[in-house]
Formats: C-alpha cells, sequence, structure tokens
C-alpha cells in the first residue's frame, strides 16, 4: 500500500478575537496553496474540517469558499482531539485509495461549544476541564512529589518557545516566580498553568507516495498512529498515568516500528501544566528519570525537544486546530525549517493530542 | 487489499417525538449486538458517530455507553448525507488496515439544527431546503412536462412501501389524489411531497474480508463508492440533473465494475418528491425511460425495486441516521431477509445519500 506524507501546510495566528469560522478556514487554507508547489484546486480529492463548532456542512463551504470540488468533504469533531482524529481519517482515505491528496482544516473560535463537558453529570457543576486538571495534580504532587516550581517550569518553557512561533497567541515570555505567583484558579492550579481556548485555524495536506514529491522537495512520512479511547468520563480514569496515551503510544511505535528512544521531537497536549509531565513519561521519553527533572533539565540546557512551538499553553488551544498546528510543527522540524525553534537535526518526531482529561489519546510518527 | 462488508445493523424505530440523542444512539446499537452472532464489545476498533447534533464527543460517550474501547472514536457531520459519509470512512480506516471492525452509529432528533441552511445567505428568507425543492420541481415541470399526478405517485410508492417497514415513521397509506389533496407548502409542493424531519437512530457493523464471516454467515460487500461535491449553495446547481449524483453514481459503478442495469434494488435520497425523478435518471436507471414513467410503472406493477424501505417521505428523515437507514435496507435486501419488503433475489443494490439540493452526493454499491 502507499505510504502517505504532509506535503503543505498552513496557518491563522492564534488569538483571542472572536473571527468568523469560515474566514479562518479560508485563511489557514490560503496558506497551503501559498506554500505548496504545484498545488491546484482540481488535484484535492478531499476537504475534510476538524471543528468544534457547531456550523453545518463546512467540508462543503470551505471546499466553495476556495474553488475546490472534492469527492470526500465532511467535517470530524471529537472535542480537543478533533484534528489529530481527522488527520487520521484523511490518512485512511489516502491509504485505502479512495484519495490520492487531502486537505484537513481544524478550526475553532475562542467561545468554541467543546470547552465544557456537558454530559460529564457525574460531577456536578465542575465541569469545566481545569477540575479533572487540579485532581491530576493533586495526585502527581502525591505520587512524584511535584512542586509548584516543577509545574511553573512547564509553562514558562512553553511560554518562552512560543515567543519564536509567529502563530502562537502569546509572545511574551514568564518566569517561574511570575507562574507560581498567578492568579489562583483551584487549589492547584494557577492561570498560567492553564491553555487559553483561542480562535485559529491549521491546515494540513496530505498525499500519497506516488504524488507526494510534486508538492513538496521533503515530503514527511506518517509512518506510526496509535489511538486509543478509554471512557467519556472523568470518574474511571487512573490518576497517575496517561492511560490511553501510553496504549496510543505503544500502538504508533510498533506501527512505525521504533522505539521511545528515538523520538528527536515531540509536540504534546499541555492543556494543564501537569499533563506535560504525564505525557512525556506515558509517552515512554523519560525512561527512568522523574518527568519534572526530565523537562527541568530541557528548560536549563534550552533543549527544544518537547514542544518546540510552545505547546497549548504557549501557543493557544482553538480545539479543532490544535492537533494539525502540531503536526505542522513537527513536519516543519523534520525538514529543518523552523529558523530560531529548530531542534538539532531530528529525524523521527511524534505528537500527542488528547481529549477530556485524557479519556482518549491519539499519537502520530512522522519521519523524514 | 481487504474487502469490506456490512456483518451487522440495527435500528431504532423513526419517531416525530424527541428523544434524548444517547438514548437513541444506544438502543440502535443494543440492536446490532442483538442480532450479530460472536459480537463482543472488545473486537470493536472504531466507533464513528454521523450526526448533525450539538453535542460533543459522542463517539466517547456511545462507546462509554456500552462498554466499547475502541481506537478510533469520532463524529462525522456532512448534513444530511452524514450516514454515508461515516460509513464510507468506516471503510477507509478498515481498507487501510487500521481496523478491522467499526460500529457506525448515525442519529438525530425531529429538531435537528441540520435542517435549516442558515449559511446560505444568497437566498434570504428561503432558506429552508423546501424552497429549493420547489425550484427543481418548477424546473422538471418545464423540461419534462412532470404533472402533481407523477409527483404524487413517487410519495404514494414510498407510503405504500413504508406500511411494511416496522422502523418507519408512518405506516399510514396515502392515495394519489390524497397527495394532490394536500396541503400546499408552496406553488409545487404539498405537505406530503416532503419528507419528515423525525428522531431515530441507525447502526451498522463493518467487518475485513478476514473476520466477516465471524459475524454473518451472508456479509453483503461493498463493492462500489463514489462521492462528489459540487458548491455549498444552490445558485451554482443545474436544474435539470443531480449532477453531484451522475459523477459520483459513475465512479462508484467503475469501481465495482458494473452497469447501472446491473441493479437490482436502490434505496434513494427522496427528501422531496422531485429528487426520486431526479435521481433514478441520475443515476443511469431509467435508461431512455422518462423518469415519471418508469416510478409509475414500478407503482402500477407494485414493483418495490426503487425504495424498498419507503424511502425518506415514507420512513422519515433523521439526517444522520438516513444514509446508514439506506445501507442497512440494501443489506437486508441482499440477504433475502425483508420479508413483506423483499424484491425478488437482488444480487447488487445500490444506496444514494445526498445534502443540500444535491449539492453533494453519496453512491454505494453493495453486492451479495
Amino acid at each position: 500500500m502507499s505510504k502517505v506524507a504532509v506535503v503543505g501546510y498552513g496557518s491563522t495566528n492564534f488569538t483571542k478575537e472572536e473571527m468568523p469560522i469560515e474566514s479562518l478556514l479560508v485563511e489557514s487554507t490560503k496558506q497551503v496553496f501559498n506554500s505548496t508547489k504545484n498545488l491546484s484546486q482540481d488535484v484535492i480529492d478531499g476537504v475534510i474540517v476538524s471543528t468544534n463548532d457547531n456550523s453545518k456542512y463546512l467540508g462543503a463551504i470551505l471546499s466553495e469558499l476556495t474553488g475546490i470540488k472534492p469527492k470526500i468533504a465532511h467535517s470530524v469533531e471529537h472535542l480537543c482531539s478533533s484534528g489529530s482524529n481527522a488527520v487520521i481519517s484523511a490518512f485512511s482515505y489516502i491509504k485505502s485509495g479512495l484519495a490520492d491528496v487531502i486537505l484537513i482544516s481544524g478550526v475553532d473560535k475562542a467561545n468554541n461549544p467543546g470547552q465544557v463537558l456537558k454530559w460529564d453529570k457525574t460531577r456536578g457543576e465542575f465541569n469545566h476541564p481545569i477540575f479533572w486538571a487540579s485532581i491530576f495534580t493533586k495526585a502527581h504532587k502525591r505520587k512524584f512529589n511535584t512542586t509548584d516550581e516543577e509545574l511553573a517550569i512547564v509553562s514558562a518553557k512553553n511560554y518562552k518557545h512560543a515567543m519564536d512561533n509567529p502563530n502562537a497567541y502569546s509572545h511574551t515570555p514568564h518566569t517561574i516566580s511570575e507562574i507560581m505567583n498567578s492568579k489562583n484558579i483551584t487549589d492547584d492550579l494557577r492561570i498560567l498553568d492553564c491553555s487559553y481556548p483561542c480562535s485559529g485555524s491549521s491546515s494540513l495536506l496530505l498525499a500519497s507516495e506516488d504524488i507526494a514529491k510534486k508538492f513538496s522537495e521533503q515530503p514527511i512520512w506518517i509512518t506510526g498512529i496509535g489511538q486509543k479511547t478509554n471512557s467519556a468520563s472523568f470518574s474511571k480514569n487512573e490518576l497517575s498515568t496517561l492511560n490511553s496515551t501510553t496504549i496510543a503510544a505503544n500502538d504508533a511505535y510498533k506501527m512505525a516500528k521504533i522505539d521511545s528512544n528515538q523520538i528527536d521531537v515531540a509536540e504534546i497536549h499541555d492543556a494543564f501544566t501537569v499533563f506535560e509531565l504525564m505525557a512525556v513519561e506515558s509517552l515512554g521519553l523519560t525512561k527512568n528519570t522523574r518527568s519534572a527533572d526530565y523537562i527541568r533539565n530541557l528548560f536549563n540546557t534550552e533543549d527544544r525537544k518537547i514542544n518546540p512551538r510552545g505547546g497549548l499553553i504557549g501557543s493557544g488551544h482553538p480545539l479543532g486546530a490544535t492537533g494539525i498546528s502540531q503536526i505542522m510543527e513537527i513536519t516543519m522540524q523534520l525538514q529543518n525549517i523552523s529558523e530560531k525553534r529548530q531542534v538539532n537535526n531530528p529525524k523521527k518526531g511524534l505528537i500527542q493530542n488528547m481529549s477530556a482529561a485524557a479519556t482518549s489519546s491519539s499519537v502520530l510518527i512522522l519521519e523524514q
């Protein structure tokens, strides 16, 4: 079967302003057209929109607004990991032979309806994800002696990385003490421990092996995919590990026939600081190091291996665009064109995108 | 590459009552479990929900409510053809090797938000699909001398068929004159020319060739797929033909390596009476016969070849469930288990599902 590559990408800036969903989609799609050689509307077989927005028929609307007449067009929704789900769906359309070239556009507005987990009635009024994150944080502190300073390092690192990401919503650095002294939202989390909902759109172009080189001199191959949904509600979650991430990562490593220590760069789902500490361990990146020590070492050595674009905390979190923006970053890293964000000559990269307190996770491996 | 089969199905009754979206999904999924041999939660790799409902994370919620822990879980939306899009996506996940068994559950409530085409601002307040259908009807009358009686025959036939469909919202026959004398909604359309939005859910189980026989002694193979999105707005539509349906059908016939005259039974998207007349021609089923004469002949000879379950007009139209319900019917027909609805020993069947005045269409070919 044909391999599948990322051959194009584009993104709007992420911003706290409200913007029309259609304008955001068109803008990031236009960036794909502007930056991809030999791309014309007639070669695009599919247009998949990933979003939590309540607008309908966006696949057809984006197609019409950009002059594409695709075979496949529809929207995909799976909360915060809508983006990675849409990309994996596009991968399967190409792999199956139903399509050769697919545009995936992720989008959400700052006030998108995916932010409050209305269905989780077991938690009463505590249905904002921050309450879940707070419980995870308390458990992490208990089990691993994680300190507030160690949580703040995650945030300081990602805000720092975001300064070199032109699309990030934040270009302001925050010191560790500033983060530790920012406004308390729960017992365990301050405002600067949290990612921000944003308006934004990021798009990718995927192509089959036969045609990939037409669009890019450096196609980046999707070699590993893993996904897992454990539940929909927090009550069944383990508190010490992102179980769905571990399962997804193991499947992805197996499919790509690689080991976690071969990963040179990763974008992971730091919706709240504790999730970066949990994810690096659940992905098998920390080996026998305590995850807070692993991240502190990266911060001290200015190693951008984890979340070089600034993660969700630094870049912002327009839900449907996040997974796509993560893949765009890793693609650019593997193409060695990330300028100030560039890590040293990476060969293999990973993204981890998850929903609703890791009740589900997606992991993708990308390679040169 | 592995072939893909329909190996299980289930449906709620379609009803005008409001029902919780989760209850509908669980009910049709339960029917799949009840009617499929050897099916257990742990073999299901994917749960795809097709819906226009604004609820989020339904793939994970349905999984949790039914004890499934899938790899793949997400929702698919593409208005009235959400169902066929979700099935084709599931087909590609299996064909690509990412999954072996996928559950697809389509659902919408009677008051679902996909019914009014809010984005089509070119048409001012006339953004309900009935205005589009009315323009098509006027054009069809002008070009083909179609009469009100001929439109009414479509409806009379489909209401008659629905009497033998236990899941249909209507079990009331309507005579041609009753339909012609029903309440006028526009110049050209009466209330009994229109399908009804309903609450309902239909589910399918798809499996790869290797494992299909474990679940069904008569797996029904998906051999042809075609899809096309021409636009999102009515203004670019041709009025005399369902152009996106013709393109999708030709691709589906080509993939299945068959000709339209080999189709023995079809479920087509009769959202309004005129669309059945247009679809049978655009699908190449009428050959040189005038489509109204073709349908009149079926009606007079009690041939159930077109819309044996009663189509959208007789069964009701819970948007996200419709494409899935169509495939369920054709599967049962090809298994020769449709009881009073059964056509004579069909070998090959077709479904046509479309959105927003045929600005996009999906066509699937199923075979024994």
